[in-house]
């Protein structure tokens, strides 16, 4: 019993040096986004308004497979990397599952989540071209939480737009980013113009991601010496995440072993992008037959139900044209606890791998995603983030599939983040006051079918 | 810059296989607890009906100076230890001092504190001995959710009486109790004859610590196969935790250093004896010369301004008599929000170390320990439990103190926990609602000569 290695953690001279940029190993690209006016592809140089030269380029960046991790995010990552690697003996034996199952503990990062890993770069960017404020949206706050880690640690000034049912919702992640000296704004507000419209039309609009990047958006065009941020969808932000899963590798190889599926939670597509990719470019290069599976809310399902089409990546329509799996992006998600699920859409990337079945991704309903969560905590100990809890849901799901054909098949998932803070959804869990939301094809279909009109 | 390492963590082989037992190495042993009706001292046997066999033993071991940790219980230690060892850099530079700042970072831990250490060793000797329901008390909750995970993990069935005004003020920390199985029950409560007492004589009675645990060991004694726990003060206790300072003197080792000063808050002692004892052996032995410090908040300052006498454990006065610093087992603490230091008491051995000046005490005053609350979370990212805000605080001032004797002092702290379920808090304080708490000689002399009829 006590020989069996639990935990496996690098020293700091292991963690990986350099980011993996999937985009140049792919056959097939991603389709190139386009400017919806002229809808021509855009250049590096038509994102430097919005983002940080650096990050625009890394956006573009279609031919180096690594890129330096510059050495003042390196030494804040040491702050919580590398994150350890643990073998789940407690849920693989309450499931009497023949699988091995592995999971990637991102949920010590000191804010919660993987979120920190781009919003440390992000940061660094924006300050090193000698910016000084930025702006962002978060949904559950994940994002925004860790972007003001970021921003304080690089001395910027920050606004938040946060989703307002989130605002209500979760009070500590608002108090974790003013105690980290943001300042934070329930979204819509009478902020911005594209606040002020949808409050005008639905003066008890709740919010949602779209809304709130429009708002961010906004302010950053209208802002002196400010950039825009994200913290999932784009290519650069999937980029910075790639070192989990560069981890994660080393760490499986400690561990003598290499995982047979890959399983992550999927919202707008980081922290899967971030496990999967350094795994994935072993398939891609046919060394591998790895399954890559993205576990998705039901109540917000683009890779398994919507479309495949540009549109937009915000409410408003400020940003460009993105192709991507999409439910149209004034889709108004279900208000599900797992609050970073609630996205339209899918990264350029990540779509395109999808069309070349590259992954898979599942869908979660959301009080199968909370049962899993709590074997979890009562197996593994550590409360999973609403989001990371579809995660579980699908590795359960596999494990038990494993189970049944009597396979040993070695799972590996990624705990984006733990659940401290949401802890009124598993209190509404627990009191029988969660439901399930059903989608149906004619919603789906009254907002995707908008979207041929756009080119 | 990136030569400096920042974390040091151990391998699971070097994670300690044995606690340190600091009674076997003191000169003056600590006074015998004394039964109140006989005033004789205890024996071991004294303690069985309360606490399970092998920990009444611990609580009485003079001789072993290490005791096996069991094979369970380092299974479990596994899946968060060892805990990290971190360089402050990020606080010293915004200090501006020439003092090294270490802290041993318990917060990594599933619930978020230092208190699953013993959580696991009690849980695990309960159910070896056939125990089925245990009971115990929880201030602010860290000691509550440690229990429940741990008993979770051993498959006990576990009620917790919740103090009152953290049940009403921590909601998420009774969740998280729930989440792992447990029953909660706020404190003072009409399950008890002890609480329907106090609620008769005070209806609006907020709780305390001491009223918790009069009910906890109460039902315990009334309810077949069911022992009673508890998460500081006692000698089996502070023998379990020192698996911190045990770490924390191997990881020193690799980081090249040997502190100077040793600090952590002071509720109990737990978490103060966890990582002092380990080091504190060497001072004993004469080989070093290093400082411990104890930062108990101002509003109950029990080893500063106590007296030295027999009291009792709890409020209602089921527990022996133990020779203690107290403020009077019927002092009722202020509402500070480091609910975990709301304690009236010192235990055992503490009390005799002060008395052989082997350790000393400050007191830290609530905007004090918010305002270094804030300057770590600002410098290091972790948002801290209020109750490591006082280590932090008296880290401050000894990191100061030696930048204005331009000296290099080694100084170490143990951050006992993290704070994002303490975020009302940081609230509070942030929109300037928080008050200090002057305590008057008045009060504590009140509280304290009713002592002398004791014995």
């Amino acid at each position: 019993m006590s020989t069996k290695t639990k935990r496996f953690i690098l020293p700091e001279s292991e963690i990986p040096t350099a980011w993996y940029n999937i985009v140049a190993d792919m056959k097939n690209k991603p389709l190139p986004v386009l400017n919806p006016g002229t809808k021509q592809p855009l250049k590096a140089e038509d994102w430097y308004p919005l983002f940080a030269k650096d990050l625009a380029d890394q956006e573009m960046n279609q031919t180096d497979r690594f890129i330096e991790i510059p050495e003042e995010v390196r030494e804040l990552y040491k702050c919580y990397r590398s994150t350890p690697l643990v073998r789940a003996y407690g849920l693989e034996k309450a499931l009497d599952t023949p699988a091995h199952i592995y999971f990637k503990n991102e949920s010590v990062s000191p804010v919660g989540s993987h979120k920190l890993n781009s919003a440390l770069a992000q940061a660094y960017y924006c300050k090193k071209e000698g910016t000084t404020n930025i702006t962002t949206e978060t949904g559950a706050g994940q994002w925004g939480a860790a972007l003001s880690y970021a921003a304080n640690a690089f001395g910027l000034e920050l606004a938040v737009y946060m989703v307002k049912i989130s605002y209500e919702q979760k009070p500590y992640r608002r108090s974790i980013m003013q105690t980290y000296g943001a300042q934070v704004i329930a979204s819509p507000s009478m902020s911005t113009k594209a606040g002020r419209k949808i409050l005008t039309e639905h003066p008890n609009y709740q919010g949602s991601l779209g809304t709130a990047i429009s708002e961010a958006i906004e302010l950053a065009m209208q802002t002196p010496n400010c950039k825009y941020t994200l913290g999932s969808v784009l290519n650069h932000v999937s980029l910075h995440q790639t070192i989990i899963g560069l981890e994660a590798e080393k760490q499986m190889a400690m561990a003598g072993e290499y995982p047979d599926i890959v399983i992550a939670c999927f919202g707008g597509g980081s922290n899967f992008s971030g496990i999967a990719y350094p795994f994935l470019r072993h398939k891609i290069s046919g060394e591998k037959d790895t399954r890559f599976i993205a576990a998705e809310p039901a109540s917000c399902p683009k890779l398994t139900r919507g479309v495949f089409q540009y549109d937009f990546g915000d409410e408003a329509g400020y940003t460009p044209l993105i192709p991507m799996f999409t439910l149209g992006h004034d889709f108004a998600p279900a208000n599900i606890h797992a609050g970073g699920l609630r996205y339209h859409g899918a990264g350029a990337i990540i779509s395109q791998l999808k069309r070349d079945n590259l992954i898979e991704a599942v869908d979660i309903m959301q009080l199968d995603s909370f049962k899993a969560g709590i074997l979890f905590a009562q197996t593994e100990g550590i409360i999973p983030a609403p989001e990371s809890s579809h995660a579980i849901a699908a590795t359960i799901n596999e494990a038990l599939k494993a189970k049944e054909e009597g396979k040993q098949k070695t799972i590996l998932f990624n705990l984006s983040g733990h659940g401290l803070i949401d802890m009124t959804a598993y209190d509404a869990y627990l009191s029988d006051d969660l439901t399930n939301y059903e989608l149906s094809d004619e919603i789906i279909k009254a907002n995707t079918c908008k979207l041929e009109k756009l080119i």
